[in-house]
């Protein structure tokens, strides 16, 4: 093993995409393990619009992270050395890593790095994808904070990202109408083809909007929104009168870009119901973990992931989430032995 | 009784707020009654935020007002002619009377009209405000949209209006500590001293937020709102988490004039419920009307009402809803004799 840590640690709070140089790699000694310490190998880094939220000093669910702090993030990691009684070598972990190849944590915040089984049943990145917080999100998205039923029409956009491509897929399996927001045919193709939606939309081809209403005519049940602006703007205007709204994300206006205002007057005209969640609030997933690998074992779930490397390049990875250049659940690969 | 109807037609669509040139007023021979059809004398006309609504070709909850058309409007009127069974001389009528001085309807849109008590009980303007469609909307919106419970807070905005005047003092009788926001110490005294809430914010004075702040230092449990722009983006921002809104207006962007975006990522960020209303969706307002005339007998709900005179002066008159130069409900008298 190296002696060495790398740590990506926030310079400057990024304007619209992420630059490298926002981010300084810092090398440092791996420092010597104390009473209850544990350190860890980190494998997998989960990237998430939320890290890009995180980098910006706005009100939000957490405290940004502060200028020369290592960019906060969730992955998953081997436990390398340990001197608490807890963990042992050879233990998988979960929770944040953050931005760098090594993790030193004490037995007492314990609680936020959740032992994994030695064998997890599915592929390291499903735990951070599918089983992990995406999935989890989508999964009370749609079964606590806008319910779906057997045929209603399912709206949701984002719908090849992590988030998106799972909560359509829960549509399914609840028997609603799916109709997919992407960008790009070939996104779209993969919704339809691959994950069984009903029907995808190219928000990127002109005419979207009218191959929204084709798609959907009946109107909108319920909408699983991952983008906001003027796609959240579009479907809303499409809705059933009293249609419900799981409000998970609004990645258009992550990046702090222009982005078409919000107009709640919808919300009245269609007397809607629009619930904005965090998956954090959900202290216990395991209903939700259970019911996801389930449907991935009998085959009713698919779980893609996009794998990159290289810790230094996580901040250009990241970037992928906004310019829509990844399928699925996208991971940084850390150990290239993972 | 005259011969001449007199009728106030959209012209041109207003911007901004209303003038007497965007409407034709009409002078004609009120018509000989058919079979079925019974004569009205317009006593009184609700002036409500909605009518804004109406005269602008903008997507809302039913069609705009034609150019050319008599300006729609609710009030209450005097049968002074019948040729209906139904329908007797002197019968006291409530519905759509729109912007004219005499209405002539058929008995089978008898619906649309319901005939009132001979002796309604409390004033005919109460009944267009604290126990009509004004005091009906603020009551679902805290019994049924967004429940609030004893020992809450209820923030309530345009408080000195028609429907946030009542729904205040709803929340204080279900045991809310209840702040108002308004324009002027007038308005905000009014709300304290004669009303009984337990704080008024004037959104016109200098530091008004951090006043709202002092107001509320437990953070907001309910917002039910009545104005949007940065009135509500300044509630929102200080929800607890999980809050809930009853999404009543948005009357600061009903006249089309610009006003700060809206943004929802606020909904995200304190995991609020936020429910879009209206109060035609409520076909038996019976058990509202009872309650609330119930509490201002009891002499726990206080009615207010602002009356301007003349047909005329209608388009002036509703300008006074954005203007915020009345309190409680407005009502144009149609009738001097009224």
């Amino acid at each position: 093993m190296s002696s060495i840590n790398r740590q990506l640690r926030l310079k400057h709070r990024p304007e619209g995409l992420v630059r490298l140089g926002d981010f300084d790699l810092v090398e440092e000694q791996i420092p010597e393990l104390k009473d209850g310490e544990v350190l860890v190998r980190v494998l997998y880094i989960s990237m998430d619009p939320t890290n890009r939220v995180w980098m910006r000093d706005i009100p939000q669910y957490m405290p940004p992270v502060a200028i020369g702090e290592v960019m906060r993030a969730g992955g998953i990691g081997r436990v390398i050395q340990s001197r608490s009684a807890h963990y042992s070598a050879g233990d998988l972990v979960q929770g944040m890593t953050n931005w760098q190849d090594y993790l030193v944590f004490h037995e007492r915040a314990g609680k936020a790095y959740v032992r994994l089984p030695a064998d997890p049943g599915v592929p390291l990145p499903t735990l951070l994808g599918a089983c992990g917080m995406s999935g989890v999100t989508a999964y009370y998205g749609l079964t606590d904070i806008a319910p779906v039923a057997a045929g209603e029409t399912l709206v949701v956009s984002a719908a090849a990202g992590s988030v998106g491509s799972i909560a359509g897929q829960i549509g399914k399996i609840m028997g609603a109408r799916v109709v997919g927001i992407a960008g790009g045919t070939d996104k779209c193709r993969y919704l339809v083809e691959q994950l069984g939606f009903n029907a995808a939309v190219d928000y990127k081809a002109e005419g979207w909007k009218g191959a929204l209403k084709e798609a959907t005519p009946g109107g909108i049940h319920v909408n699983f929104e991952n983008v906001g602006g003027e796609i959240m703007r579009t479907v809303l205007s499409r809705m059933v009168l009293g249609g419900r709204v799981a409000l998970c994300g609004l990645i258009s206006g992550y990046t702090g870009d222009a982005k078409p205002a919000d107009d709640f007057s919808v919300i009245v005209v269609n007397r809607l119901v629009v619930r904005g969640f965090l998956v954090f609030d959900y202290k216990k997933t395991r209903e939700a973990v259970q019911a996801l690998s389930g449907w991935i074992r009998d085959g009713r779930l698919k779980a893609d992931e996009t794998i990159a490397d290289g810790l230094e390049n996580a901040p250009l990875v990241l970037n992928r989430l906004f310019d829509g250049s990844h399928k699925g659940k996208l991971v940084l690969r850390v150990d290239p032995q993972a």
